[in-house]
């Protein structure tokens, strides 16, 4: 007779669904029998410039030193970071991607008998982190598919002792304004901790939206987490970092594992720091897929919600599931969000043109398709 | 008026003292003014022989998706492990690291009130991931620097979870024979989680050391965890993995990151593992560097703790931490050990042949000196 393990797992973990990431390209090839060449994967919100130069030149000058473990201290990667963004080596803490700095702040601050509060429609990982230490999730109903900080502010009991914002919010790439933090910031307590998620920010390009690190000064509790797997086009690396006061940052750094982010990870993060040129050219390609799809939608008579991502989620009017398929027979695969509470909505990665294209292509045909179908 | 954030950290978090890695080079040339290149780090149990050629070639090949993020489920690398260990892909967990692995189960399984079993000397990762989650560490005293399984299953309570065992044991080299390990099993209640840690077990060449796969099906409450990070030359890029039952592996996959084991780690571990002359390679060189070490103490009148890793603990017979300094102000460094409580020991790595006759040689000064200055 076996016992029964999973029932000796801790109650939260029981009921944990682990994150579903995008498809890969490899298995929708083998599942469909299409050519890996001809796929195109608007998915997972990722980098279609293909990775910095410097970061390639950087990987292989790392390759002597692979038996090695890594500078558990990220040494060099921190003081880059420190002195680009203007605050101390103490402030940062490295994760292996920026899904290490939600869990490692949940791990070192929240217990059971807490409260984290989030919004309807927002990243995944905040209530995987939250159900994983077994806290109480507390969802705030969304206004205009983004985060109603008004109605999370007020959701804060002596209960809760940490907040999870992005800005912008995957999947629905909506924005907070610089007077909505402020306010909400102003209300939130000292010993409940924000962490503002700016996972997407470098595509911000217009001014209303906030800098997290511009509020740090001001608010102790406040936590900035930032990644390489967007703009800087590392997200085969896993390099994340939190930026916050370092009383904070050294309760993370207790629970975080010796080594979490490798050798590589930080020697094409630190390169890719420096490719200035990298970076503008992501923002710039961007800039012009999102206006290229958002022409393709409103020609196709659909609508969308406006997104300072490198995404944005479409409505299709109806549900999205056999629209998903029927792209997907096509070689094109974007990400339905039906568990995210939009089962009308797909979320679209920007690509290069010729993929921004393609998938306009795919999806119009396939619309049409079920629309002479009568379905 | 800032609130004292740590004092909001749980109760284990605040009292957790983080691991502390080996050395890097760099730091000890910046500190020593010494050349790097002249340096000799025999701290940290890394591979003396450089990466597997297949690795770097697996690496390059992987540098085209680095935008993309990981397979999250690491399909190739769990089905080349499957194959190669004769046991199914549901069996297997990767971790970024096996200090993950160690991490994922006891976060799977363990909560505040329960109990982990270890030995004295063993694994600082051990008690680590013990008081993160908040549960009570029990030490079992060791018998000759070894595990003493009889008094480890004499210490399992009612509240006992999980129990650690390193075979061999990492400081003291140290290893379990089939029998005593037989025995144990038979007696751990079936709701108590063994993890077997073997980090070291592609080193042991003697047919007296248990393989703990030959268990998993007479218990399934074993878990057993192994690494890239040692004979296959690895540390820089965290890969290690567990192998147990589904139901336990479920639950660890509930709990672990998404993208835990990045993309050019699950490459370059693939590739290694197909390297069967790497492997061959690493243990010639360390089974020639054992002798040759133990040749060394034997001329310095020295004693030691038989190991079977890549690494040997030997005892100076006084206090080690001055003549810890002493080799690192001549450019060598190992691993000091008062920490796990041998304030006589040092921990050293094997390397090549003649980085272990650099340290023989400047240990053999080191002493002398000491014993001169009346010490």
């Amino acid at each position: 007779m076996t016992c029964d393990f999973l029932s000796l797992a801790l109650p939260g973990v029981q009921k944990l669904s682990p994150y579903v990431p995008g498809k890969p390209v490899e298995e929708l090839a083998r599942e469909f029998g299409l050519r890996a060449e001809d796929i195109v994967k608007l998915a997972s919100n990722e980098n279609p410039l293909g990775p910095s130069p410097l970061a390639l030149e950087a990987l292989k000058s790392a390759f002597a030193e692979l038996t090695r473990y890594p500078d558990g201290n990220g040494f060099l990667l921190k003081q880059a970071l420190a002195e680009r963004l203007g605050v101390s080596t103490s402030m940062i803490t490295l994760g292996n991607g920026s899904n290490d700095i939600l869990e490692l702040i949940t791990r070192a601050f929240v217990s059971p008998q807490h409260e984290v509060v989030f919004s309807e429609h927002a990243f995944a990982v905040y209530p995987i982190v939250t159900q994983a230490v077994g806290a109480r999730p507390v969802v705030v109903p969304a206004r205009d598919w983004g985060h109603d900080l008004d109605a999370m502010a007020a959701a804060i009991t002596p209960a809760t002792r940490l907040v999870f914002i992005a800005n912008p919010n995957n999947p629905t790439g909506t924005w907070i304004e610089r007077p909505a933090l402020e306010r909400f910031l102003a209300k939130v307590p000292e010993n409940v901790i924000v962490v503002l998620d700016e996972a997407y920010t470098e595509y911000v390009e217009t001014g209303d939206v906030p800098n997290g690190l511009d509020y740090l000064t001001q608010y102790p509790n406040l936590l900035v987490s930032r990644t390489f797997s967007k703009a800087y086009g590392l997200a085969a690396l896993r390099v994340g970092y939190g930026i916050c006061q370092p009383a904070i940052a050294d309760a993370m750094n207790r629970v975080r594992q010796p080594f979490n982010v490798n050798s590589l990870a930080q020697a094409a993060a630190l390169a890719t720091l420096e490719d200035e040129a990298y970076l503008a050219e992501s923002r710039r390609i961007n800039r012009e897929g999102m206006a290229q799809l958002e022409a393709g939608f409103t020609s196709l008579g659909l609508s969308w919600i406006f997104s300072r991502g490198n995404f944005v989620a479409v409505d299709l009017g109806r549900e999205a599931a056999p629209v998903f398929q029927g792209l997907l027979r096509q070689g094109v695969i974007v990400r339905p969000v039906a568990n995210y509470g939009m089962p009308n909505h797909l979320r679209v990665s920007i690509g290069l043109p010729e993929e921004n294209q393609r998938f306009l292509e795919v999806l119009g045909q396939v619309l049409a398709d079920a629309a002479g179908a009568g379905e």
